[in-house]
């Protein structure tokens, strides 16, 4: 009988997450493990079936009928591989292979977690309704996925909508990905921080230099806060304009860290929107804030597998492995 | 009874082309008109009803099951209207209501003229058997379109694929768009020729300005004329490497006249395509030279329509209004 339940991991530098998500995008069991993002591979994949054994544990497993993984990226979804650049013992690491035997051969759909959160905010958040959009994650890095024509647009290998790692100012810094000026060079929350630092702002007596407190500075008034905001909201115009041109979206949904600083970032982002985003066809662009909080990744592997399996019939499934 | 058989207009500020093209790309019968560019929209409007009338007097015209239009942008597919920046005359302008009425009640595809170019490439060119796909003319402006996932993504208003008009350089020099640093500011023929003259470079004893006299130069080692194809290849790699690192091409085909330059264009592309498409999932990225020559506008037009109107039955439809 086919089901509305499917199994959702989310997995990080930081923690692996795994829920039991029904076809409303309701969370009906969790579990969490550490990433233990320093030790080897296979290490690490206990931590998964960790996981993944908790969700097995519960009374609804029977129903599940697939199993939806949003990974730190780079993925490669066609080859069933991850090789996050955070967790170095997985380069190519085959985890939908892995993931599905720990999980009762149910269908396993990878996506890269900028996908994910896209996904979830398509189903549930700011970009509901809307069937061509841009969703981001502007934190430690910058992230991304596109909503194209009503539906996820992952493309071939799970990364579509990478908007960090395009090149906005192709003279400008070396970026670690070996191209320059890329939009996570100059916009990710480490970056802000830095170009504060560097053009002569102090931090308060608290000693904290991270983009939240240079967030809070620019919100008092301070001019070289408020500048480090406003270059970063000019290379996410670029860049949301660039998207805009190319797939034609009417709206860039942002969340994560940096998108918490609310209107120190959003009003010079508008303002810089109008200068790049200049043909008629994307006039009507809109920038909103994401809705979907922490559990984005979740809801969004969740919708991803519902996605890609729509009509799975568990019957034909193996038992789960029980851990 | 179905047929095969469709109209297709190719629509630009120097002339207007018609033919009709079978279901293999063949073209039977063509008609054309200089474009009256400056005269008003109804002047502008009967040369394309002259085009029409040569094509509903042929035989085959009966058998016409959709007509569709390639136009130099920006079009609106959604309204039916086109604003081609080079015809004043035309603002808003119902060409699509126009022409299905010339056409007998015929259904009507709008794209524009880059979205038409990348169809006829897909469907017979150098990116035949591509899933995803730039393709891009670089002449006198830089336009473009995409096929995604096995498709033609002309987006919701027909302009998607505009990499003209994307900034890889935010801070750089002011474009007509009205944004700064587009990939077009740098990498059109005006723009080459215009960077090599200010550079010191001086034309041969015909007094040639142009790009494709900049190329000629370029090939036989003039070293000013070298950097400024360098320059332009370098911000088409930077657009090129945005579009796949946000949608996953991994096939961008260039024509144009600029494109003619062949490797003065090709070789520093493909270089610096290394510089800026760096993540693993664009890695295998290339760049082609286009296939299809000046009949890609009509071949692209009539594969749009094609694909949206893929079993027309023209026994429904009204006989054309022969003029």
């Amino acid at each position: 009988m086919p089901t509305d339940l499917v199994a959702a991991l989310d997995i990080g530098g930081t923690k692996i997450a795994g829920a039991l998500v029904d076809g409303q995008g309701r969370i009906l069991l969790r579990a969490q493990r550490p990433t233990p993002a320093r030790e080897d591979g296979d290490t690490v994949m206990r931590a998964v079936e960790e996981v993944i054994g908790e969700l097995t544990a519960g009374e609804p497993w029977g129903e599940v009928r697939a199993v939806g993984i949003g990974s730190a990226g780079p993925v490669d979804a066609s080859a069933g591989t991850v090789s996050p650049v955070n967790v170095p013992g997985w380069r190519g690491y085959p985890l939908v292979e892995r993931v599905r035997s720990a999980a009762g051969g149910r269908p396993v759909e990878l996506v890269g977690d900028g996908v994910a959160m896209t996904a979830a905010e398509h189903w549930q958040g700011a970009a509901r309704g809307h069937d061509n959009a841009l969703c981001m994650v502007v934190s430690t890095g910058v992230g991304g996925g596109l909503i194209l024509g009503g539906a996820l647009h992952p493309g071939p290998t799970g990364n579509a909508g990478h908007i960090g790692h395009i090149s906005v100012d192709l003279d400008g810094d070396p970026c670690p990905c070996g191209a320059r000026g890329c939009v996570e060079r100059i916009a990710s929350g480490p970056n802000i921080a830095r170009r504060a630092l560097e053009a002569g702002w102090l931090p308060g007596p608290d000693g904290d230099t991270s983009a939240a407190a240079v967030a809070l500075a620019a919100r008092a008034g301070d001019p070289i806060a408020v500048a480090s905001f406003e270059r970063a909201a000019q290379a996410l115009a670029a860049g949301i304009a660039a998207t805009a041109t190319l797939v034609e979206i009417d709206i860039a949904v942002i969340g994560g860290g940096v998108a918490m600083a609310g209107e120190v970032l959003f009003a010079p982002l508008r303002r810089a929107l109008r200068d790049y985003a200049t043909l008629s066809f994307v006039s009507r662009l809109t920038v909103a804030p994401a809705l979907m909080g922490t559990d984005a990744g979740l809801v969004g592997a969740a919708a991803a597998a519902l996605r890609a399996y729509p009509d799975a019939a568990v019957g034909r499934l193996r038992p789960a492995v029980n851990r």
